[in-house]
């Protein structure tokens, strides 16, 4: 049996604009230092998975950023979308991909644009998540402990408790999932001691879930069923594509986790985060005496806990605090940081008044 | 008799960086739509001084820049300081000019970098002015009706009452000239009733100043004397650069307002304002019904009494207040507008830090 990483980097990320854009995305920035997000979560799976048993399934336009990001990731593992269908048809892609090479896979499928600070405990989570899924047909999540009442993460409610977690990690029956909740919502779900964060991170056994989508999501299933024979030849394009046209749009979760009867969750507190918009780069960056994180050419007189990133030009900031500044070489965003999540509201603005220069 | 204006357009004007640069002073700045501070000035005093009898006196650096942004003033009326040594020396320089064209000069000596809303106010105030500058050495100023207890101006102190003060504008012996107080001493020359803001705009006959300098000032005076003899003549540049060097470096206002014997200030009410940092931009700027004043390529969503400009970049303002975002080409400024002093400390900064190519 070997492991597999599917990483997923299909998203656009408009709440990091303006250092987001339609043809650089959120997972190919350096939100923290050197790095792009998609090289961190290769990275931090060395020593678990090894980069030739790494799969990217991105978009199209995005395959040839990927390849030059990623130059330890085999050119054929990059799986190309031709459109974006959520999670459910990509994950099928790649099953039936690495079914084709290894029928005995256990894939470990995670986004490419979190942020985990503890990849000890990470891998000794995954390897918990990765014995439990060689139990025939069942599927594993990882969740996160949470450490405040989120609206901005669907939750898992398990069976069990959560005593002695931080010994050794264990696989816990999942009860339900549950959407974003309103705050209300969230607030009971923390009291309650039975809920995690959604980590979006799954674990399963190639097999398992080509045989749960061929139960729970039979059209799914269906129209991935000619990419198996195509894998390989010169047709494998053309047959994706068709495949992704006749999926129905679904996401994994709704559609198959929900249904399915075996599923298990791994609860985790390895300092995980999905780094949703500026504000959450800000707590995540390292800051000086002041509390700003400053990055580039930046000069501050009387400012504090301030974000402030510079790709070129000289930004200075005066008597101000809690802001957000990202400047780069066509559009400048200043923000409150209690504000970041309106970041989105004004990609849609750009595009619905067709300002695609800046999109 | 026939009256003259002196533009004294010497300044840097640190404090609105980033558009003021070292070869970009605030007088040559379009603070507010199309003109420029000293295109407007000299606007401002048509229907009373036509740009012909209009005379500039500013440093040698600017002089090309000063002929290109005012094509109706001649380009013989551009007068050049080799060196910057305060206003004295220059009001010296200017009345010898004068009175080399015409024995019988009046001088309105003014900013460049000033401004007055209430244009036909403004020249009933200089008329009573220049009338009152007729009396045989007398020397008159214009001072403001002060609004607030303000520490950023000088005050004059005058004789008399400021009854009847909107019906006719008359002149009031002046009894002292006060330095930039503290906050306290402010308050007390405001409840005082008798102190004015000192606006640095002066009337006088070109033989009235010449003949207090040669009293109150005679090291300026003879600096100067050889430049009567050279004026026209291939020599004059020569002969101004020996004098402004040979000149002690003072102000007009210390060095003969405070000294003189018949001084007058006539007490106006004109929306005036010297401008002095990006503070005052906003308040003399037309607002939207969010109280903000937007200039150029902006876009903002949660965002009230600010101010933005941006020459070419879009700049996205979000979940803001009380905010001065000036942009420009090589650096963007993000300012508290009740920080906007500070902007000088950042110029102090970059002179320290040698970053001269943001100066």
């Amino acid at each position: 049996m070997s492991t597999y990483a599917i990483i997923m980097a299909g998203g656009i990320g408009s709440r990091f604009w303006p250092k987001s854009r339609l043809d650089h995305p959120k997972q190919f920035l350096r939100v923290f230092g050197d790095s792009t997000l998609i090289q961190n979560t290769v990275a931090r799976l060395q020593g678990l998975i090894p980069p030739e048993r790494c799969y990217v399934v991105t978009h199209e336009r995005y395959v040839e950023r990927t390849k030059a990001q990623l130059p330890a990731v085999p050119a054929e593992n990059i799986l190309a979308e031709p459109i974006s269908r959520n999670t459910a048809p990509c994950i099928a892609y790649a099953a039936v991909r690495l079914l084709a090479r290894d029928p005995d896979a256990t894939m470990v499928v995670l986004p490419a644009d979190h942020v985990i600070t503890d990849v000890r405990k990470f891998h000794t989570v995954l390897r918990t998540a990765i014995e439990t899924a060689q139990e025939p047909g069942a599927l594993v999540t990882i969740g996160i402990t949470p450490t405040y009442p989120a609206t901005g993460y669907g939750y898992i409610q398990f069976e069990g408790s959560l005593d002695q977690l931080d010994e050794q990690p264990r696989a816990l029956r999942v009860r339900t999932f549950a959407e974003k909740p309103d705050t209300e919502t969230a607030e009971r779900f923390i009291d309650s001691g039975d809920f995690l964060w959604n980590s979006g991170i799954f674990v399963w056994r190639a097999d398992a879930i080509r045989d749960q989508m061929a139960t729970h999501l039979p059209k799914v299933f269906q129209a991935f069923e000619p990419v198996a024979e195509a894998v390989g030849t010169e047709r494998e394009r053309e047959v994706v594509a068709a495949a992704f046209q006749n999926s129905p749009r679904i996401s994994i979760d709704y559609g198959v986790m929900e249904r399915a009867g075996k599923v298990y969750v791994v609860p985790a507190s390895f300092g995980w985060s999905d780094v949703g918009d500026w504000r959450a780069v800000y707590e995540l960056s390292e800051k000086d005496e002041h509390g700003n994180a400053l990055q580039g050419n930046v000069i501050v007189h009387d400012a504090s806990r301030c974000l402030v990133q510079s790709d070129d030009r000289l930004v200075v900031l005066i008597g101000l605090h809690d802001t957000v500044v990202i400047d780069t070489e066509d559009a400048v965003l200043v923000c409150h940081r209690e504000s970041a999540q309106q970041v989105k509201n004004v990609v849609d603005y750009l595009y619905a008044h067709q300002l695609t220069r800046y999109i």
